[in-house]
């Protein structure tokens, strides 16, 4: 593409163009012109924070998210959401099911959501949703909000982009025990008991808290139980507090340094390894012809021949 | 680690000693002498297939494989499984209960059980258990299985590992519409729908057969799918016959040797991929006390600079 219109683009999200914002992360998600977009955007972003939701299916992330979209507003904050869902090519009524409750905020130029799928390998959908983040940001998006679904290992692995993770729970449902098998306590700044009308919200409420206190990370945030309902508006504003005395704690603290300066680490090693595996790529397809045919079903003899041929300098033992 | 009993305790897995397999487990999984150990099983294995079964938690998946094991046991087949768990530090009963299940295969010496944690990064784990399932080979068991619990990406990812696929669900409790929001039945070669005794097993049957009908993934193999109950032990032989079928299918279609390149492949860039680390690591330390200081946040400037200081004949941009 034409360096000049894609600047044109970049300049148009800087202006708070939703339609650039949208065209950006549409290229960058296909893969167009993805390091220079990217590159340009990087240098102008990186100051705002992310709140990153996540919970099983059912839990009621999304109208969370919607809640706290209305404080955000409320206070004329502009909101972008990126919700990661998994999704299969039969599905796609729930997952659009999700997006439709946020209608309400549908029409509302201020707030822009995009829904990923996990499809595919899922460390290409942590770089994508770490690039739209950060388009968000660029497009004047003051409030970042990240929604997964579910409580295994992806889902940790995407809420590392997160600044404040909240997991969100529901009463009498086992989602405790879940919860602490995935390892998703260890995150959590903030927890959730949403649908706190239902049975048992106290009694589960003091259980996560007994589990914090078994565990000693060292760190001087504790986690508070926040219960909620979003059908009887209680506990709401009470969230949004919480998030935002972790923000300022982030801050107070230096940690919000100490996650910066993680992420441009990981941020590094994947220009490194993407530029590797298009290297990788060429080797292998070029070693095909060649040798590979040649019964030798070893990976480390191949590795180490592949990659001496590759690069001449770089002995593999050294 | 000296070399020479090194070898003594590979020698000693060849010839099925127990205790080098166990050891060669925890020494690959431990990191220590990892790529020593590996170079030479590869050699001599990779001829055995791997039967893969996953589901959500408390499908009755341990049961099911308990009950394989039966049945291979019966065929004098020895028969080494990796069990993959999502754990975390507070947890450690539930997956100790799913072992104690398997007590009564507990002291046969024929059949070898190991349980692995998802904690910490993914991709470790994957290729632990890549590892561990050629270390078992090595140490002849000939029935490979690989269970994973859950229905998400990360299943998904490790089930890659396997040749034949089991997915195992419930009737009655919505695990349909998880697998396929996870994606997973695109990957299933054989359906369970275990605990079949409850009630709606044959309509979830036909949810799935239907759902089945609707792809068109042009594989000449159809999944099926098979009714079981462990508890009154009904369709357990019907899935056994089941799991052959596919392999035989693999063996004659020419699938297997297709696994077998993308697996080969795989090994190859993961060598790249852990070189690659090596030396960003030492160049990212090394950076630290240089520049990085240097307010420049670029993560693209970043890696392009560390990577031609690093590889001088290396253009980034080539």
């Amino acid at each position: 593409m034409n360096k000049e219109i894609l600047d044109q683009w970049i300049a148009r999200l800087y202006d708070q163009d939703r339609r650039a914002t949208a065209k950006l992360i549409s290229w960058v998600e296909d893969d167009i012109e993805r390091a220079y977009i990217m590159r340009s955007i990087f240098k102008q972003t990186g100051q705002q924070m992310v709140v990153g939701i996540t919970g099983p299916p059912g839990a009621g992330k999304s109208s969370l998210v919607e809640a706290l979209t209305k404080l955000y507003r409320a206070k004329d904050e502009r909101v972008g959401i990126v919700a990661v869902d998994p999704s299969s090519p039969y599905s796609g009524g729930a997952i659009l099911g999700d997006r439709i409750r946020m209608q309400a905020h549908g029409t509302d130029r201020d707030v822009f959501i995009r829904s990923m799928g996990t499809r595919g390998h899922l460390g290409g959908v942590t770089r994508s949703t770490s690039d739209i983040l950060r388009i968000l940001e660029g497009g004047g998006y003051g409030r970042l909000v990240l929604e997964t679904v579910g409580v295994g290992q992806s889902e940790l692995e995407i809420m590392q982009m997160a600044d404040t993770v909240v997991v969100v729970l529901n009463p009498g449902t086992g989602d405790g025990i879940q919860a602490i098998k995935a390892g998703i306590m260890e995150v959590a700044d903030v927890f959730v008991i949403n649908k706190a009308d239902l049975a048992g919200a106290e009694r589960m409420k003091g259980d996560i808290e007994m589990m914090l206190n078994l565990s000693c990370d060292g760190s001087a945030w504790r986690a508070p139980v926040v219960l909620t309902s979003v059908i009887n508006e209680t506990g709401l504003e009470t969230l949004f507090e919480k998030i935002e005395a972790h923000r300022s704690y982030l801050l107070e603290s230096g940690q919000r340094n100490e996650h910066c300066k993680q992420r441009l680490r990981q941020e590094v090693w994947r220009q490194w390894e993407d530029k590797l595996q298009t290297i990788f790529e060429d080797v292998w397809e070029a070693a095909q012809g060649k040798w590979v045919a040649l019964e030798n079903n070893d990976p480390y003899e191949i590795a180490e021949m592949l990659w001496e041929e590759r690069f001449k300098e770089e002995k593999w033992d050294e």
